[in-house]
Order: C-alpha cells, then structure tokens, then sequence
C-alpha cells in the first residue's frame, strides 16, 4: 500500500530485482511440516532415496518466498494483487540456495471499463545462486492508474 | 510415499475429497507476517479500507493450505510431485472460511520414454463452506507405475 508506481510508471520491459534469501534445511523442514509433509521435503534420511535424491523444498515454500521477495522489490501503488497465472518449478530448491526474484513487465494493458486502473502482465523468475530458475510465474497483476491531484 | 495409487489405479474422472480446514484471521496474519506481508493480508483496520474490504488470506497461504489437505486426500505412490501448472484465485479466503479440496483426474498418459512411470493431469479445486472456489490448479502430476513383483 505504500508503494509509489502507479499504472502510468510501468511500460514494457521494465525490471526489478529483489535482494536475496538462503534456505536452510530447518525452514524447509519447518514449512514441509506445516504444509506439504511428504519425506522429501521433511528428512533428509527418506529424501536421499527419494525421486529428488535429497532434501528439497516444497515448491510452495519456494512461490511463498518468492512473494515475500516481490513485496520487498514491486513497489505497486496499492499493493501486488493477482488473480493468478503460470506457474512452474523448472528445478528443486535445496538447502542452502540462495534464492532472489528477477521481474520483467511484459506488457501494461490499461482496462476498458474501469479508468482507475490497468494489469501489467508479468514474468517473475526466481532464480538461485546458480543463475538457474527455480520457479516461474507468470501473472497478470493490478495497476492502479495515479488518482487525479 | 506411503501412497498405495499407482499409474494403473488411476482413472479419466476419478475424483478425491479432503477433509476441511477453518481458516483463522491469527494464522492468516501469521503467514502473511512471513511471506506476504501486505495490509489486506496482516491488519483488519488497513484491509478494511483496501481493494478487498477486509482481511483476506494470501494467495500463497490458500496455495499452501491446499497442499496440505492434498497430501492428507491423494494417496499417490511416491508423493504427490507436480512440476507446475494454470494456477487462480476466483475469490479471496477470509477468516473463518472452511476449505477442502476436490480433485479430479482429468487424463492419465503413460510415458513413452519411461516405462517406470505416466502423468496424471489432475483439476485441483479448493472450495470454502458456501462451495465457491477459493482456488483451481490445474497440474500434471507423476503417477510411478507399480513395481513388478
């Protein structure tokens, strides 16, 4: 809410890039617990002989990070709100990585019916330390056109 | 991986149904306070004056929350693994709703590389108390076909 770009700031090609985050294998355990108890996301002993090979994180836990990263890095006039789009995990996410979130405005699209606002599409990629994407998602977000002075 | 459905056991329509879970605005702001901390998601006064009229659940905690039901509803061999897929919020969770998840397999495709496994394409909807759907996810899912004897 206390974001400064409203819809008329954002055009094409635009980028914001967040700072970093690492995650241990104590938080991926600790979200795994709460929400997506399968082994291997939960013990390092099961993951090992597991379809990953090791201890991963939930890619829930990845999209949840992600989000905190984009509110630390998308300063949207009224805040990041998105009805959905495509998601994907390209990669695990292991402890350790270090994960930072790279957003491009692939286009802004002013809205026919509501003049106060617009959707900027976006391609989010969180990326670790490696360079590789550990999630996409790409995602049609609110712009709220600058109110009237 | 204590799942006992394998590729063979799964079927076009077959459906899965979760138990439910109440959503409170405390753990609605205690997840938001982690991982996506926005107004409408972590104080009643400021969503109350914001796009949503009150205090909603993030996204990613309805994303989350789904999981968990999933894993308790989808008893697949090897986990319930998906790489990605459509995700969307038709409406915001609000404190007090109850959620439960409905999944159906749409199609189940054998893979022609490997002969140890298919996919299932799953249509994942998570529905509140009034039945409306707080969030669909459509995903592929590994289905590992059942060891020979």
């Amino acid at each position: 809410m206390t974001g400064r770009l409203h819809l008329e700031d954002l055009h094409e090609g635009q980028r914001f890039v967040s700072a970093g985050r690492t995650l241990t294998a104590e938080e991926i355990i600790a979200f795994a617990r709460d929400y997506d108890p399968q082994p291997f996301h939960t013990d390092e002993a099961a993951a090992a002989g597991s379809f990953f090979g090791g201890l991963v994180a939930s890619g829930w836990h990845t999209a949840a990070v992600t989000m905190r990263l984009l509110t630390e890095s998308l300063p949207f006039a009224g805040g990041v709100i998105g009805a959905g789009g495509d998601l994907s995990w390209p990669g695990p996410t292991r402890p350790g990585d270090a994960l930072h979130v790279e957003t491009t405005v692939e286009k802004v699209t002013p809205s026919r019916s509501r003049p106060d606002r617009g959707m900027a599409s976006l391609r989010i990629e969180t990326r670790n330390q490696r360079g590789e994407i550990a999630q996409l998602f790409r995602v049609n977000v609110i712009a709220f056109r600058r109110p009237a002075p």
